[in-house]
């Protein structure tokens, strides 16, 4: 284990060297001292190996939310199993559990990758193309949660509910309590645990099976 | 009724106009444009008048939080009934449907107050005085929330809820539709409101009585 990044391995290629350098650089210096400069120097690669793959620090970012969402669905897949139910849980968990968010912001509290995110997120505001990537993020985020929903419905596991609609709420909560966590002093995530946790028991499990 | 703000009548001193002209210079030039400038511009009132009330542009938004959450409390207590059920479902409302939203943000798609939120709650990311600021403003949010979920249990309307878990998980929803439909193309309040309703009806309101 590399004691340096939550990624296991040898990086497989200079994109992915790239973006576990800037992983190690927002660790270390926040969104607001990110710079191309600083990233390069965690990857002992040069400014010009950057700008043969990305355009500018926004493009390279933009790129950035992109690989942490991969190595998100990819992690999942590690820890998914047959069970709908516990497969909602861990999916939620991966993202809010304090013990996981913990290990990735080890360092500072105020420069975690959740932070990071909403920093960049925010951007989408005024900025177009972030605002689409980030659109096609949540897509692909809720359409994970959508499928696990849809196969609980089929397994007769989960009531007759929308596997949409009932995604894009629980995305909801998980945007809302990221959002929350990077810009509070204290963190409400275990309420809000126990709370989706009723959620599923009560809206979503059959009860009459 | 003025058609440059929502906001009813005469200003009554000089901070409540400060802060109608701040919420008109965040409307016309967004976030990044704000400047002490243009709202004293917008207000008809000197620069020094502004140095005499707030300290800096930071002081005067967290002010203008305060100001937003006192004129939400205040259009909530005018829509406010007897009835838990209904005033929880206004409270969400009052937030998120879409047809508010659009009232509020009529000129421009991207510089409505939910995005200037947004983008201000961001910086708390980096910043432990806004930090502070915005876990202030959610605390006395989650307590009206709490208020009303424990009313609705008082009088049998209710489930035997935990009303302060109730009212994080409520809050944290609502704040993930607002940092949503703020940095997305598209608008999924509607499968959300959807969603709430449903969470409502299976997950808080007594079928046993």
């Amino acid at each position: 284990m590399a004691p340096e990044t939550p990624f296991p391995g040898d990086p497989d290629d200079s994109r992915e060297a790239i973006m576990r350098a800037t992983y190690c650089a927002l660790k270390r210096y926040g969104y607001a001292g990110l710079s191309i400069q600083r990233i390069a120097d965690e990857a002992d690669l040069s400014k010009s190996t950057f700008y043969h793959h990305y355009d500018d620090k926004r493009d390279l970012l933009t790129s950035f939310v992109d690989f942490i969402l991969e190595e998100f669905t990819r992690v999942f897949s590690l820890e998914a199993g047959d069970d709908p139910e516990t497969n909602l849980r861990t999916f939620v968990r991966l993202i809010l559990d304090p013990t996981t968010a913990q290990k990735i912001s080890e360092d500072s509290p105020t420069t975690t990758v959740l932070g990071t995110y909403v920093e960049l997120r925010a951007q989408a505001v005024q900025d177009e193309a972030i605002r689409e990537k980030f659109t096609e993020v949540d897509r692909g985020f809720e359409q994970q949660i959508a499928d696990i929903v849809a196969e609980g419905v089929d397994a007769g596991v989960f009531r007759d509910v929308d596997p949409e609609q009932t995604a894009t709420f629980v995305s909801t909560l998980v945007a809302g309590q990221t959002f929350r966590q990077s810009t509070r002093d204290d963190d409400p995530s275990a309420a809000v645990l126990a709370a989706f946790d009723d959620y599923v028991q009560e809206s979503l499990l059959r009860t009459d099976a």
